[in-house]
């Protein structure tokens, strides 16, 4: 395996059609609906192809290989993920904005009858371990929505409402975590107790070092 | 796919003579180290058989197909996870201890040169959606992890180091949250400062609760 990089595997965007970039996003996105119904292992690019309704050529058009289309997947799945938490996610400035993230999270999950886990999260369980390319494009997905997380934490902090000795990297890094571990918890349990657990003590915490 | 059962898939363990236990569990324990390191699905019952050394008859004498070996293999990950983190799991019944604990933990991903992740959570990742008997198996290893770091905190309020209104069971539950997500996040940054945010995070919520 060769090392990390993420040229020359896709064709780049700009030289793409308009018809051409649909063709291309629907790919990404049937693959990543496949992926994350029937994980990594079980979704061939022949599954691909049919269900997207496409030739294998146009694949290949695309994408040198499977390797590249995952890449693809996870940074589809990244915007899918950050853009489903918005506009919330983008100001989790208060701890009433963490609450409403907190439920919004937990919503989704019912809603997904508690099946998939994280469409990060799951990938990453399934690929970090054998795609090193794999892994460092999921490392960037997590740092972009540890990112979002950070900013409102360190703007409470800026406008005083937590103490200057408060760390929003670290803070924003256990939400994350609680949120995968939640996720993951909730996938296997049926259930999303511990992801509100997981989530409400991080929050309590945050709320318990609010100046006033 | 059928209904969860455990019964009937694996020959029962008492008929087996103590030549029958040591091949079967030398199946168990080599299929367990070839899928942490590959994966399930990367992990064949032809390789299990090639690096166990055994005959493809003995593999089926004791398990019925790849499922019930992958249930076998989840008990002993389990029991060795659990074996791994002894005796401090069994007497989490201080901060003091629970703050061993998360050395210790934080000391095996060193180890392990963070690679990996959890072989509990990483199992659930790739199996949780495709397999209903594994997942069943997974939610009893978690439970169990639960339970053992949950008795700790019990017996913390039991003595009064904690307020009667604590909530050991949530609190043991944002634990083994924490654990996880962080497991996850170490596994793709190779780094274990999100493990670390996010025990200390909820021991740091436990220790503001403690009475004295």
């Amino acid at each position: 395996m060769g090392p990390v990089s993420t040229e020359g595997d896709i064709t780049p965007e700009p030289r793409l059609t308009r018809k051409g970039r649909a063709t291309r996003e629907r790919i990404v996105t049937t693959a990543a609906g496949l992926m994350f119904e029937r994980g990594v292992a079980g979704t061939s690019l022949e599954d691909v192809q049919a269900t997207a309704g496409v030739s294998s050529s146009q694949i290949y058009h695309y994408f040198r290989d499977k390797r590249a289309l995952i890449r693809a997947v996870i940074t589809c799945q990244t915007d899918a993920v950050l853009g489903a938490q918005q506009p919330l996610l983008g100001r989790l400035d208060s701890v009433t904005a963490l609450r409403q993230w907190r439920d919004l999270l937990v919503g989704f999950q019912r809603e997904r009858h508690y099946e998939g886990g994280c469409p990060i999260g799951s990938l990453a369980g399934e690929l970090a371990e054998v795609d090193p390319e794999a892994r460092a494009a999921l490392a960037t997905g997590f740092d972009r929505w540890e990112a979002a997380i950070r900013a409102g934490i360190q703007a409470m902090r800026d406008r005083g409402d937590l103490p200057s000795d408060a760390n929003p990297e670290r803070l924003a890094t256990a939400l994350l975590v609680a949120l995968q571990g939640g996720l993951l918890l909730t996938q296997v349990r049926r259930d999303t107790s511990a992801l509100e657990a997981g989530l409400d003590t991080v929050i309590e915490h945050i709320a318990s070092m609010t100046v006033r």
